[in-house]
C-alpha cells in the first residue's frame, strides 16, 4: 500500500495537524489554545496553518464533527434495524462505545465543548438530538416491556450514556481490554446488571 | 438559629469565598483562573483575600478535600459494615452518589484535577486510593459469587464509577429526581441492569 498523496506543505497535511489540533485542545482546552501555540507545536508557521484551515474554529468543526459524524452512523443503522426497541437501543450503546474508541481524541474533545462559539453551539445541538434519540429508544423499549418500569427513561438514558461517555477518562486503546470487549463489558453491565 | 460568627473581612467569610473560586474554577478551569480573577469576581481586593487563604492552590485543597473527606467517610461507613461483598459496594455506590450531589461543585472540581500542581497531585492519589478499595470490593464479591464473572473487576470498578461521576455532567440539585431517587436509579441500573 502506498502512503495517500498529501496535500499544501510538506510535513504536514489537513489531518496529520488535525490530530495535533485535536490534541493539544484536549490537553489545555480549546479556549486555552492559540494559533500560536499550535504553530509552536507543529513547528511551522502559522501562515502555514491556514494554508490548511482558515481558522481555529474550523479546526474545532472538523474534529467534533469526526466525532459525530460516526455517532449518527450508528444511530442511522440502528433506526434501519427491526426489532424491539430494546434491542436496537443495545446496537446503539455498543455501536457508541465502538465510535468512541476508534476515534477517541475527537469523541473527548465533543464531551468538553462548552457552547462559547458557533461551532461549539453546533455540536451540541447535535448532540442534543443524539441524546433524543437515545432517550426515545428508552422510552419505546419501555413502552414495549422491555425496560424496568421503575427507572425514570430519561434519567435511564442519562445514566446509559453517562457509562459511554465516562470511557474517555480511562480508557486507552492498545492497553488492556479490545473495543469490542469493552463495549461488551459496558453492554452487559448496562442491561443485565454486575450482579450475578 | 444565628447565623454562625464570620471570622475576617466583613461580607466574605471563608466558606463563601470558597464557594465562589469553586464555582470559578469550574467555569474556567482551575489553571485559567487567577487570584486577580477571583478579587474581581468577589469585589475585594487581593489581599482581602489573602486574609482568608494563603494561595490559590490552598482553596484548591479546602475544595477537593472537601469531595474526598465525603468519600472517604462513605468508604469507612462502607468498611464498618459487616455481610456480604455485595452489598458493601452498593452501599459505597449509593452513599458516592449521595456525596456528589450534595458537594456538587467540590466533586466536579475533584474529577478535573489534571495533576499539575502538588494539591491536585495529592487529589489525584486519594481518589487512587478510592478507587483501590473500589475495584477490592468488586473482586471481593466476584470471589463470594455475587457478581458476574464475565466482566473483568477492573473494568467494572471503572464503569460503576464512571457512571457515578458521570452525574456531574447533568445533574443539578432542586431540578428533577431527589438524590434519593438518582442514588436508586444508579444502583438498580449498575447492579441488576436496564432490562426488564
Amino acid at each position: 500500500m502506498t502512503a495517500p498523496a498529501r496535500r499544501g506543505r510538506p510535513g504536514y497535511d489537513l489531518e496529520s495537524l488535525l490530530l495535533v489540533a485535536v490534541k493539544l485542545f484536549n490537553d489545555r482546552g480549546y479556549d486555552g489554545t492559540s494559533m500560536e501555540d499550535l504553530s509552536r507545536k507543529l513547528g511551522i508557521t502559522k501562515s502555514a496553518i491556514y494554508h490548511h484551515v482558515p481558522s481555529k474554529e474550523e479546526l474545532l468543526r472538523l474534529a467534533v464533527d469526526r466525532a459525530l459524524d460516526g455517532l449518527f452512523e450508528v444511530a442511522e443503522s440502528t433506526e434501519a434495524l427491526d426489532g424491539r426497541a430494546i434491542d436496537r437501543l443495545e446496537h446503539l450503546v455498543r455501536g457508541s462505545v465502538l465510535v468512541l474508541a476508534d476515534r477517541l481524541p475527537f469523541v473527548t474533545l465533543l464531551l468538553r465543548v462548552r457552547g462559547n462559539t458557533k461551532a461549539e453551539r453546533a455540536a451540541l445541538a447535535r448532540r442534543r438530538e443524539f441524546d433524543h434519540l437515545v432517550t426515545d429508544l428508552v422510552k419505546q423499549a419501555e413502552a414495549e416491556g422491555d425496560v424496568r418500569p421503575d427507572i425514570d427513561p430519561a434519567i435511564a438514558a442519562r445514566l446509559l450514556f453517562g457509562t459511554v461517555n465516562s470511557l474517555i477518562e480511562w480508557y486507552r486503546p492498545r492497553r488492556g481490554a479490545s473495543p469490542g470487549e469493552l463495549a461488551d463489558a459496558v453492554c452487559k453491565m448496562a442491561f443485565d446488571g454486575l450482579r450475578a
